[in-house]
């Protein structure tokens, strides 16, 4: 029997009512003939609330009981989802993470996955069960410790999952209808998308579209695993939602696939920094050990053998990036003037692997952004996009202009 | 290092200050020297709201996904207590049932324990650890499947832990202070009991007492474990709540230890049935196979061949024996005249190891009665106990004349 692994998130079983909805989908595709894979979130708040639990019980939590308490949710949705299937007469049953057993390595709360073994679960089915309900998120490490592989982690689980069985292809059931040009909430004219290629859903996924944890689709992209990103709260066709799926797949598509923003962006300059050789170094390695994310690095050129350095980080990494910049200064290993932070930035990205081939895809952007009046700050670029930082009070405008520009809204 | 074992039901760590203060106790003990396993159950009112989910979802549920969901209460609060004890610098870690491993047979919902293997945790012990915490109430069944142990579970798990790691005692926390010679809410004399003999536990469980599950009871007679029950919340002495212990330990004791009541009791009276051997197997195999749970049995005098017979049973069990019994009748299998059930009665059983030795204790009981007006429907006696039958509406007034009679308030 072909597989299909079907993924349904925290929202779309938040209560026994959307369960049984997402167990109908289950049914449907039962009824084509698959053998499914199901993979279960938390019911919605569930998670938030144990992590609550742990946080105010031990603020530097050992995180080997942080993973024990926290992957509970899955558990029971697991069970639930597995009863529900039954009484509907879908020979179902539920696997948690240590029974399948999902192996990972030993790094707790963000744990990766290293094997999942099909002879258990393939034997079920060759007994005449349909549908394995595996509880997602978590695994079991060499020591036998529960671990877990990060929040959203029930994606990478689907697809290991899709991965693993040789699965047709992994549907993630969630909230919205499929992965849009850009985010509706900010520009009206966004368009559904019918399909995307990894590359650009990792791009996307990494600038800060949400719809999908990038690992997950690292790992799709990996194992060619065709991935569809779809509502569990409409009723669905096999073509609904968007395909994420080999380039080769898309026939013709546009030069941008989408604009992404992320809203919570900081820029921190260091002043009058020593321009010598080794200067990067001494900066972001103290920044990577002090667990900054940081992002676009921009040097300026050097005057009388100093130069000022340009980053960005998370906003809610600002204080610490600081801290470790000012114990460099003190400990007299690394000389500048003055940090100079501005908390109110945003970075606007447009994605997609047309632009391999397109040229001019650069300088149409910067000029739409500048007949709009706004000033780009900082700007990096990869092979398949371009990513601009620009004042917080323009990101919506600069998003708008950009798809404008691009006519996003043109299939 | 001497063990101690100690248990915390639900009430005791419904809070995450609970559970601190439950930690506390922990690291009393752990400071006289003893290597301690915290046996937890799950907040309180987490397994009633999972068992809800679970018969909303299923009222006919796969007894192997009730398990699965119901057992994951324990877990968060194992993980938690961990934590806890941890963040009091006391070297703990959590074990889920499966990592112990508790191995039960696989008689999910009320599975019985086989085999709990000490070597993992031991070692962990002679690791320097202090502390094992295990969530209650679950095991894995020789499938791999996670089981449970009937509400109440907890106790059990506890005792079996005492008994497989020869503890020197097994604490049990709860919301009361100990055990009573009845129960303070309809008798105010009542009075703490500082001993308790196994036996005299066992009758008083089964006959009604709350504190203390019976099949967690039976176990410590049998392995010979001392059970204490105190309250997790007070300040406690070594001296604290009740043990219950070997009669030998217990130097003098009144004749009675105790009054027990049931409230929701049914009679169950079978009209003219006819006296032929056999007819007792013809009217309570069936009940058994109905699942009726029929206590007390009172067979008449027979007149013209054919007599009356008596029983009780739990009064959410009247239809089910009812149904039963119209079967036999409609199926020919058995005559009688009619069914005759008053559902308004309840037993009060008095309890006492000293009851073997003194004569009288019946005959002093059924005066005490009689003179209060009470009347006496149904009496079952066994050597340390006896218990009648009698209207709901005398139950109250027969336990404190009970009491007062056989001087209970007096130690």
């Amino acid at each position: 029997m072909p597989v299909l692994v079907m993924k349904f998130g925290g929202t779309s079983v938040a209560t026994l009512d959307r369960i049984r909805r997402a167990a109908k989908r289950v049914g449907v595709e039962v009824a084509k003939g698959y053998d499914v894979i199901v993979i279960v979130s938390a019911m919605s708040g569930e998670t938030n609330k144990l992590v609550g639990y742990v946080d105010e019980t031990s603020p530097l939590y050992d995180a080997r009981e942080y993973d024990a308490v926290v992957s509970s949710g899955e558990n029971v949705t697991a069970g639930l989802m597995a009863l529900t299937l039954q009484e509907m007469d879908v020979p179902a049953r539920s696997w948690q993470g240590w029974q399948v057993p999902l192996m990972t390595n030993s790094a707790h709360a963000s744990a990766r996955i290293e094997e999942i073994p099909t002879d258990n679960i393939n034997a079920k089915f060759g007994e005449g069960m349909k549908v394995a309900v595996v509880a997602g998120f978590q695994g079991i490490s060499p020591e036998g410790r529960i671990t877990t592989l990060g929040r959203g982690g029930s994606d990478t689980t689907a697809v290991a999952f899709a991965a693993a069985f040789g699965a047709e292809r992994c549907d993630i059931y969630t909230d919205v209808d499929g992965v849009y040009t850009t985010d509706p909430r900010i520009c009206e004219k966004a368009r559904k998308l019918d399909k995307i290629a990894f590359e650009e859903m990792l791009e996307l996924a990494s600038l800060g579209a949400k719809v999908l944890q990038t690992r997950s689709v690292e790992l799709a992209m990996r194992f060619k695993v065709k991935l569809r990103v779809l509502s569990s709260f409409e009723e669905q066709s096999d073509e609904a939602g968007t395909l994420v799926c080999d380039e080769e797949e898309i026939m013709e598509s546009n030069v941008v696939a989408g604009v992404a923003y992320s809203r919570d962006e900081a820029k921190m300059t260091l002043l009058s920094v020593a321009d010598r050789p080794g200067i990067a170094a001494a900066i972001f390695g103290p920044l990577a050990e002090a667990g900054v994310n940081v992002d676009m690095i921009v040097q300026n050129i050097s005057e009388d053998g100093r130069t000022d350095m340009t980053f960005s980080c998370p906003t809610n990494e600002v204080a610490r990036a600081e801290k470790a910049m000012n114990d460099l200064k003190t400990n007299g290993e690394l000389n500048f003037a003055e940090i100079v932070t501005d908390a109110d930035v945003a970075k606007v990205s447009v994605v997609g692997i047309g632009m391999r081939s397109a040229a001019g895809v650069a300088a149409k952007m910067f000029k739409v952004l500048s007949d709009e009046g706004v000033n780009i700050q900082v700007i990096t670029t990869s092979e398949i996009k371009i990513s601009v930082l620009v004042a917080r009070k323009y990101m919506e405008l600069a998003v708008q202009a950009l798809h404008d520009a691009f006519e996003l809204e043109k299939a």
